[in-house]
């Protein structure tokens, strides 16, 4: 039709994630059909003696973690293939290891990798995967205890059970990943800068993800870093609507300072006209 | 168990838009099942007596603009209802109507909205629906023949036959829509504030929605806007990778003004090492 794209032209690069106006781009030159990847098949092994799944009818602690991985999977253009809970079993955790690689483009491996004695799933990676194991701990709070491994092309993400630590690591690691499998250039996430409302001193050589509420104050987003006591504690996330990333060169910020958070819920309007005079 | 959440606390707010970690959050507190919302109904109709289907065999202009109102309903938590194309003739545009209406949450007609003579679909509207229209024609550029009506408590959109005067409407109100719908409001889109690379003046009182390509230049966002030669012209999306919006008391910016931008794909790195030396 001559009038939009001309002979030659590249519609849709290789590795471009489709939107609608690609659709309609294609759509309206005629072109039914194109070559997708498939979705990266990740699978999630959770380890812990202690854990049982929300709807056993016995004793042990919940494992909330796993579900929110798999939560995190979906939302980020992934088929999620889920390996339950393994005990802390050297053996068992190898077992299903080899089988969640024989059918993955990554895995995801839960618990079990505290920097301490209890090296179980690191242990269960090394004596698996090859070239195995390339980084384990990272100067990052939280989720320093973040491990990732190879098989060959396939990565082995290993994330702590505490769910705010997981969610972190998933948050930072995992798109990377992803970009890299699809070979493609994901949307950028939503961010905002805003003015802190205190001080907010970081450790050096550490980078920080703290949790943080921002808010609209007339014109001027604010944003109040969260109380943490823990990375177990998911309360901290859901009451966040923000995640200030501090560099590990920075010894933090001043009050009022003006920094950069990822949304992860939308904004709140401090809205004055919205109270009620009786 | 005391330690995330403590009694009477509210762990989701209704309207809440659900992440990962109020996943996990829920499960770790024993919660399988919570009510959420029905994914919104939303009809689509193509009118215009030219259009063909993609896979129609025979003569006529594609249909590319209903495809990609799909793929955005999709993209947007809704469940689009096909209802195909209609001819310019009253009756059928009135009789599909009726019918989508009964069974949607929403409807979005596209084609025949322009403010001239030719209004089949704002006079089949006006006929069918109570209220009826409450808008048409919006001061903004592209998508100025937009318009709104109501039956009921059910919205109707009606947008241009043109792609990307489609986008832009449906980029703006749709989500409002939904957000009504779901009482919810849904995470913020992706914006970035950079430079602009010239001059871009603006009509007196029309908004005007420009599709940019924003790349880094070192540190800095440079937002260079792309020719345009009507509102029919995909490639302005698909090679765009945001939309810059001016408001209708603005003259336009001078060159390097910082303007907001929102992302629509990924930010092209201008990346003067990737230059190969042969």
């Amino acid at each position: 039709k001559g009038e939009d794209f001309t002979k030659g032209d590249i519609i849709i690069k290789k590795g471009t994630f489709i939107r609608p106006f690609h659709i309609g781009a294609l759509v309206s030159l005629g072109i039914d059909k194109i070559k997708v990847f498939n979705r990266a098949k990740v699978s999630i092994i959770s380890t812990g003696s202690e854990l049982k799944n929300l709807e056993d009818d016995k004793d042990g602690i919940i494992d909330s973690t796993r579900p929110m991985i798999i939560s995190i999977l979906k939302e980020n253009y992934s088929e999620p293939i889920d390996f339950g809970i393994v005990n802390d079993d050297p053996d068992k955790i190898r077992k299903k290891l080899i089988e969640a690689l024989k059918i993955s483009d990554m895995v995801v491996i839960s618990g079990g990798t505290s920097l301490g004695n209890f090296d179980l799933v690191p242990e269960a990676v090394e004596s698996v995967a090859k070239p195995g194991i390339i980084i384990h701990g990272i100067a990052m709070r939280p989720a320093r205890t973040t491990g990732i491994a190879f098989n060959g092309k396939i990565p082995i993400i290993m994330v702590s059970g505490f769910p705010v630590a997981a969610y972190i690591a998933l948050n930072l690691f995992f798109r990377e990943f992803l970009e890299t499998f699809y070979s493609t250039s994901l949307n950028p996430l939503p961010k905002i800068k805003g003015k802190l409302t205190k001080r907010f001193p970081n450790p050096p050589g550490i980078r920080s993800f703290v949790r943080v509420r921002v808010f609209k104050d007339n014109d001027t987003y604010m944003v109040e870093p969260l109380r943490l006591t823990g990375s177990g504690i998911l309360s901290t996330l859901t009451k966040a609507n923000g995640i200030m990333e501090i560099n590990e060169n920075s010894e933090g910020y001043d009050e009022y300072s003006l920094v950069e958070v990822e949304l992860t819920q939308p904004i709140e309007e401090v809205n004055n006209d919205a109270k009620n005079i009786s």
